[in-house]
């Protein structure tokens, strides 16, 4: 019988944290691509651009003009998918067509003033004052709802649809669905073996280290055993961390992303997902769809293999290297 | 206080087929659209290529010369993410790391001999021919797998690679994630309710009727309440069918896709979904990114308005109607 190679053989894996399969199937690789080319990056973002609603002194869709702001700034989505008030659908009259009432708030939070930036080209002062503005964004709106989602779409391919550095962090009267498995994986794990679920696992893959990719005095970052785009990634604290607020300065100076708020969540891990669209170049893509969407998440190349092409890659950010 | 109004303000439905939910805020339509905009359709499709390896008579990638064949043509893909024997992953050492086997078969089904159609431009009795196809592939690969997953990836957005008119069959030994929570939510609506969780739901929305979108004789075309995609449909036969092969002639002469093998299905009902990723145009699509990667589906307008404006639709395809 043929000995099992992860990087040879076709295998289902199991993510304990969200409670899903993913079907990998490395040998794919090879298969040669066809389809649809990304364009090239845009080079030439200005610097600043008064017509941009994100840069500072710009006039947004509503008609109030942005500040000069110099660091962070945080506004009002002008187009939330949350408001704060929404009458509630009532009573369902049918099992299979439940409706419930949900509320909330969505910002928009600029990271810099420049538009030709992105946070791995800001110096570390600057992206530790984006690591506090999520601290503070995370307690005030944590303060009133359950779940605080901060997110980075970037990239045009991902449906940004402004190339200025900036995230939306959307807060909610409900948790969301992937919050609630994560929630029930967290609960159960502890519950079962007395520990959180990611404090185990960050400790097990310092031990086996293959998909490990940098770590630091405070921070490991790991291509999960269980990932599903090809370079995802998931960013943990070593020490356990529930919120965001909780970070010591020291831990800001290299941090992300995530709140929660209630009784009992000694279970719950602060973490960052990373889910970068490409897999074999910056104009070929990894699609989700039929199967992905029909049936179960396929990837083609290993955990394994990704990490060891992130660990191998410079530490100079390629857009200064080119300089 | 406001009466509640889904078309205008904010909520949360519960799919009970796959278990989520998903945030419908109708109000977000009006949000300007700013971000990449989808290059329009190749409208000059060659109706044959000789260099395209799914053409009649053209050359693969494994070097097989295909048939000159003049209905569909199914064929195993040169690229596989599932093959019939790959080894065991063997037992896992900790609960965090758990690979189980995969087996399976993927093969590649033509539609046409020609490039320049897509199934909506072909004809009744072409489109029977690959429905009878679509059955005789479940028979033939459901007696070894429990699952055949058959699925179109269509246009280039999509992830499709290849212009020519085909769908894939995936065949695996283990239920993909999709169909277990399928599985789930069916067996345990039977168990409750004593009746197919997808015969009860057709019949609430033919008596409900704001959803619909076609009905005939034999077939249901819904938007289901629960949709995530923008106009994402349903496929439902109108009496209890299981499987693709049990269709009768003339349910076939306008039917589609998925199958399963065991014991005891009667909960399962034979369905199909359809996810376009249209927004509010041919270029300007839905994004599903970083909030729902990170935390739960979004939808900016409700299943009751894509199916009014779905039923809108001249009945003429658009590219007979432009002639
Ligand atoms: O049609 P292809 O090229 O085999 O592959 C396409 O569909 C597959 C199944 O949905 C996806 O996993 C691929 O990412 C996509 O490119
Ligand atoms: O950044 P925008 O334009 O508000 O919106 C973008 O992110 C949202 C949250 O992930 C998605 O629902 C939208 O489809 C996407 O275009």
């Amino acid at each position: 019988a043929t000995t099992f190679r992860a990087s040879e053989h076709q295998h289902i894996r199991y993510n304990p944290l969200q409670d899903e399969w993913v079907l990998v199937s490395a040998h794919r690789m090879k298969r040669p691509w066809q389809g649809q080319v990304e364009p090239p990056l845009l080079k030439t973002v200005a610097r600043h651009d008064p017509h941009n609603p994100l840069c500072p002194g710009a006039t947004r869709a509503n008609g109030e003009v942005n500040p000069f702001y110099d660091g962070t700034f945080l506004f009002d989505n002008d187009f939330p998918a949350l408001q704060p008030d929404a009458p509630n659908p009532g009573p369902s009259d049918h099992p299979l067509f439940q409706a419930e009432a949900a509320r909330g708030v969505c910002k928009v939070m600029c990271f810099h003033p420049w538009s030709d930036v992105t946070l791995p080209l800001m110096s570390v002062p600057e992206i530790r004052a984006v690591v506090d503005a999520w601290a503070s964004v995370t307690e005030e709106l944590g303060a009133r709802y359950p779940w605080v989602q901060i997110f980075e779409n970037k990239g045009a391919m991902m449906g940004c649809s402004n190339p200025h550095p900036h995230c939306q962090v959307w807060a909610s009267s409900f948790l969301p669905d992937i919050a609630q498995r994560e929630e029930r994986s967290q609960r159960a794990y502890q519950s079962q073996h007395g520990e959180p679920l990611l404090m185990e696992y960050g400790h097990q893959e310092l031990l086996r280290k293959e998909r490990l990719v940098l770590t630091s005095e405070h921070w490991l970052v790991l291509v999960p055993f269980w990932a599903v785009w090809p370079f995802q990634t998931l960013l943990l604290p070593r020490r356990h961390v529930q919120r965001l607020p909780e970070l010591t300065p020291a831990e800001r100076d290299g941090a992300p992303t995530g709140s929660e708020a209630g009784a009992n969540w000694d279970h719950w891990q602060l973490h960052a997902h990373y889910y970068p669209p490409l897999l074999r170049s910056a104009t070929v893509r990894k699609f989700m769809v039929g199967y992905e969407m029909l049936a179960q998440a396929q990837r083609d190349l290993t955990p394994e293999q990704a990490a060891e092409r992130l660990r191998t890659l410079p530490e100079v950010h390629y857009r200064l290297g080119q300089k």
